[in-house]
């Protein structure tokens, strides 16, 4: 089952794909970083301590959004808009930073532990996406 | 009905909004050109001649996805991080252009029409939101 | 702007609709209420005392992503499966009436007082649209 | 990068999970459901003929949402309502089902073979939930 989504990927009837084996990383990253967060949010709220983890919630719950829309872009590879890309390339590399950071300020929680990884993984591919692309995907 | 979303907004316990009243007019346009997106996607599906509107499409579903999480960021106002809403508004403000330009080019569909008014409306309170922000809006 | 998702029902080039203007009322009423739900959830983590609420931080998330996933369905008309309709629009009034319930728990709060009018109105939404369906709406 | 959402799950607060490891599984092949489904409608739209695809895109942009909400919703440990889990679980499962089936008629498609295998995962991963579950489970 893990790797349907590359598979997916190379199944696409579009002449040549826009991206290299980047976008496959990505996407599936962003996918999988944006349930982390969701479910991040909601291990927060079940802390005895709820209060000192309000702004973790609230960039769990961005980030979740941002990199599940992000994700569903990149899934696409019809007629893509590469200004578009990159501009989501980017609000989810800064979203996924600013998640992880504040994750690392709770160390003695697993799962902030855990979702700065999916989140530093985040900003790894992004950035690795902008980087490899060809140069119109920098705007 | 109408103006739930708005009292919401007014009935939110953080000592102050961060935003004026152009807040509630950006995630309200935002959300329902994420709707009107979603069905244009659709309504072009059931045309007799797909093929013209293939990049109308792709356009449609990436912009219902990008306004979806704007509107839901933009919900948010327990600590909000300025940087990131003001990424989504430009990613935002992008995305519905090539949406509205795109659906201008299919002006016998009167589902393109109406989708081009809800992007252009997008278009018009994401700028408003971020030329009415406080300065540190603008990154 | 307010009766655009309305106007783009009615511009569907489906030859006709397969129901009635029910349709366009419940969802638009569940698109509110998905980001009613979302607001509230976030007033919620504003609140000085969060501990009574996690209960209903948690139920206006779900409720948020289920009444979003029933709108999109929704607005599409191509090619329908109403056993699909039908369950979703099921499980969608039965979310909306825990959160409902879950925010008159908490009336000092005007958030969850104006999210249970939006979840209460979905509740009649989906109801009405069941009730309304044609006989094979219901499986 | 590969099992973070399943340390996730074990690094929750929550005194002892609702569910055993099917759980993990089921949110898991939900959320890689959402993805694929939403691949296999973009590599529907670039194929020469659209036409007889366009039932199958339609299933597709349903599942895809429908997986992508029940995954949210399976990734929340706190407070959980069994009766909205049951019946989320059954109408992904319905959902996938019949995107299953759909994509199954078109094997000269490559994406839609790949998608019917990731669709069916969802109606196992669904099912061994709903039965492996605690009689309340059933509604």
């Amino acid at each position: 089952m893990q790797h349907l989504i590359e598979r997916m990927a190379k199944a696409h009837p579009a002449p040549e794909s826009e991206f290299g084996s980047e976008l496959g990383d990505a996407y599936r990253v962003t996918l999988e970083c944006s349930q982390v967060c969701s479910a991040c949010a909601d291990a927060c709220l079940a802390e005895h301590a709820v209060d000192p983890l309000i702004h973790c919630i609230r960039l769990d719950l961005d980030c979740a959004d941002i990199c599940g829309a992000t994700a569903r872009v990149l899934s696409r590879q019809t007629a893509p808009d590469l200004g578009i890309i990159t501009m989501m390339l980017e609000v989810c590399a800064r979203t996924a930073q600013a998640c992880a950071e504040e994750c690392e300020r709770h160390p003695e929680h697993a799962h902030c532990q855990i979702c700065a990884i999916a989140c530093n993984a985040t900003v790894d591919a992004c950035r690795k996406l902008l980087d490899a692309g060809r140069p119109e995907l920098h705007h």
